[in-house]
C-alpha cells in the first residue's frame, strides 16, 4: 500500500469544474438519502487565527479537511486559508492520499452555489452579479458558467485592482466593472466578501432574484440586510452550521430571523424532497457554509483521476 | 515555505523516549497552566471502524492527529491503527510538516504512563507488569526503563508467540513470561488490551501498587474490576475523555462509579497542585485515554529535529 501526494499544482491540474459540480450534487443527494456521515466540525481557536477539522464520509470514501483562517496572513505574504485534506479508504482506514485543499474549498464551493443556482434561479437566468472579487469569486463565475448561459456579468468590489484582475482572467465572456447596486441588480448575485456588517440592501433586490450567499463563515458574518431573509424563500447547505456561522447567524442571535424560518436544505431539494423554484416573483437566498462531504466528494475525484493517470509522488508513508 | 514529509521510518528514526517523556511532561505542565488548547476529538463512525479527529496546541506548535480504528484490519495484514499528524504554525496556520503517526502514538502513550509513575508509584518500584504483549505494550516497557530500575518485568498475554517476540525485542532487560496473577503482582502494572470485560481482579493486587490502565480508549470498553476504583486513588489524563472512553466510562456508566470521585488529572499533579502518592500501601490507578497535545509535542520534537538535520522530503504543498 502507499499514499499519493498530490500539491497545489497536481490538484489544481486535475481539477475540472463539470466534474466537480457532478461529484457535488452527488454528495448532496447521498446526504440527503442518509448515505453520508458529517460530524460537527472541530475549531481550534489561536490567537492569530483559527484551524478547523471537518470529518467527512460518502459512499466509498471518507477523509478529513484540516484548514486555517489567519486573517494577518496577507501582510506577511501567505494565503489566509490553507487547506489539507486527508483521503482515506473507509473500509480499511488506509490514508490514500494527502491532498492540497485551498483550490478544492475553492472549487466545490463554486459547484455548490451553481447547483443552488440550478434549483433556485429563474430557468432564464442570463446575468450574474458577483459581489466581492476575491480568490473564491472565481470559482463561483466558472461554476455558473457551466450551467447558465451567461450573457453578461457584473462585478463589484472596492478594490478596483482585484475587478480588473478577475475580468482578465475571464477573457471569454462580458464582464463588467460595476457599481455595488447594478451588481446586485442581476438574475443571480453571489455575495463572496467577508463583511461583518450587511451591505446588500433590500430594496435593491428585483423579484425573481436568486442569491448565493457564500461569505458569511464564522460567527458575526453577515452580508445580506436581514429584512431579506424575512421575504425570501432561505436554502442553507447545513442547518446547524448555517445558524452557527453561515448567512444567518447574526439574525438568528438578534431574534430577527428563526432557524424554523429556513425552508429547505439545498441537498433535500435536489432529491426533489423538497421542491425548488415555486415562482418567477420569488426572491430565493441559498446560505452556504461548506460541507466536509463536498470537499471528500471533490478529493475522490481527483484522487481517481491521479492514480488511473499515475506519475505522481507515492510514498509508503503510515 | 515548504512543508515536510516525514513517514514512518523518518519519525521512528527521529524519536528518542527519552525526549519524548520530556516533551510529554512539559505539555501536561502547559496544560494544567492553561497554555494549551485542546477541543473535543470529532469522531467520524462508519461500518467497518472510525477516525478521529485530535486537535490541539501547546506554546509555538499546533496541529491535528488524523487516527482510524478498524479492528478487523489484522485480516487484511493491515494495521488496526493508522494516524497522520499534520502539524502547523500556530502564528500563520502554514503546514509545517505531515508525518505518520502511529509511532508517535505509540511513544507518547508509553511517556505518559511512565511520567504517571514517576509521580504516582513507589520510588522504591523495581517490578513491572505488562498485561497484553501487543503494539503498545512496547513502549510501555521503554519509557518505564528511562525513568526507573526495572529488575524484574512479567508480561502475560493468552498469545505465547507475542510474549515471546516482546522478550526477544528487549535482551537488556529480566522478562518473564508470566501468569496473569503474578504479572499483576508488581510494583507498577501497565494493562495495554483491548478488553471489553473487567479481568484484573481486585484482590490480586497487592497495597502499594501503582496501574496503569491503557486500553480503554472507547465507549464499553474495561480492564479493571470496578471495586478496585473504589479502593484506589484514580488520576486521568483528560476528565471528558475518560468518562466518555477511558477507563472509568463503564463504571461511570453504571453508577459503580462517579467523575466526582476522580482525584486530579495527571498535569495538575505535575505542576504539584495536587499531590501525588501519599501514603506506600495505596493503590494509585492512572486512566489513560491519550492526549492531543501529547501527540503535537512530540511531532513538535520530531519536526524540530528533522527540519535540523536536513536531507527530509520538502516540498512546495499548500
Amino acid at each position: 500500500m502507499a499514499t499519493l501526494f498530490l500539491n497545489k499544482s497536481d490538484v489544481r491540474n486535475l481539477l475540472n469544474m463539470a466534474e466537480v459540480i457532478k461529484a457535488v450534487e452527488q454528495a448532496l443527494r447521498d446526504c440527503a438519502l442518509g448515505k453520508a456521515k458529517m460530524p460537527p466540525k472541530a475549531y481550534l481557536v489561536l490567537e492569530q487565527g483559527d484551524f478547523r477539522a471537518m470529518p467527512g464520509a460518502i459512499p466509498g470514501a471518507a477523509g478529513m479537511k484540516w484548514v486555517n483562517v489567519h486573517p494577518q496572513n496577507q501582510s506577511l505574504g501567505l494565503p489566509t486559508v490553507m487547506a489539507i485534506i486527508i483521503y482515506n479508504d473507509p473500509a480499511t482506514g488506509y490514508p490514500l492520499a494527502v491532498l492540497d485543499g485551498t483550490d478544492i474549498t475553492a472549487y466545490r464551493t463554486g459547484a455548490a452555489s451553481a447547483i443552488a443556482s440550478k434549483y433556485l434561479a429563474r430557468k432564464d437566468s442570463h446575468t450574474l452579479g458577483i459581489v466581492g472579487a476575491g480568490r473564491q469569486s472565481y470559482t463561483q463565475l466558472m461554476a455558473h458558467g457551466e450551467l447558465f448561459d451567461l450573457r453578461q456579468i457584473k462585478v463589484f468590489d472596492r478594490r478596483a485592482a482585484a475587478v480588473e484582475t478577475l475580468i482578465k482572467s475571464f477573457s471569454a465572456y462580458s464582464i463588467k466593472a460595476s457599481s455595488l447596486e447594478e451588481t446586485v441588480d442581476s438574475d443571480i448575485v453571489c455575495t463572496v466578501t467577508p463583511a461583518r456588517e450587511p451591505f446588500l440592501k433590500s430594496e435593491w433586490v428585483r423579484p425573481g432574484t436568486h442569491i448565493n450567499a457564500i461569505g458569511a463563515d464564522a460567527e458575526g458574518k453577515e452580508e445580506l440586510d436581514p429584512s431579506l431573509l424575512k421575504k425570501a424563500m432561505v436554502m442553507v447547505d447545513d442547518l446547524r452550521q448555517a445558524a452557527a456561522a453561515g448567512e444567518i447567524n447574526v439574525p438568528v442571535r438578534n431574534g430577527l430571523f428563526k432557524v424554523e424560518e429556513v425552508y429547505a436544505t439545498l441537498s433535500e431539494i435536489v432529491i426533489g424532497k423538497k421542491q425548488g423554484r415555486k415562482d418567477k416573483k420569488a426572491i430565493t437566498i441559498f446560505d452556504s457554509t461548506g460541507l466536509a462531504i463536498e470537499d471528500i466528494a471533490v478529493a475522490k475525484l481527483v484522487y481517481d483521476k491521479a492514480s488511473k493517470a499515475g506519475g505522481y509522488l507515492s510514498l509508503d508513508f503510515v
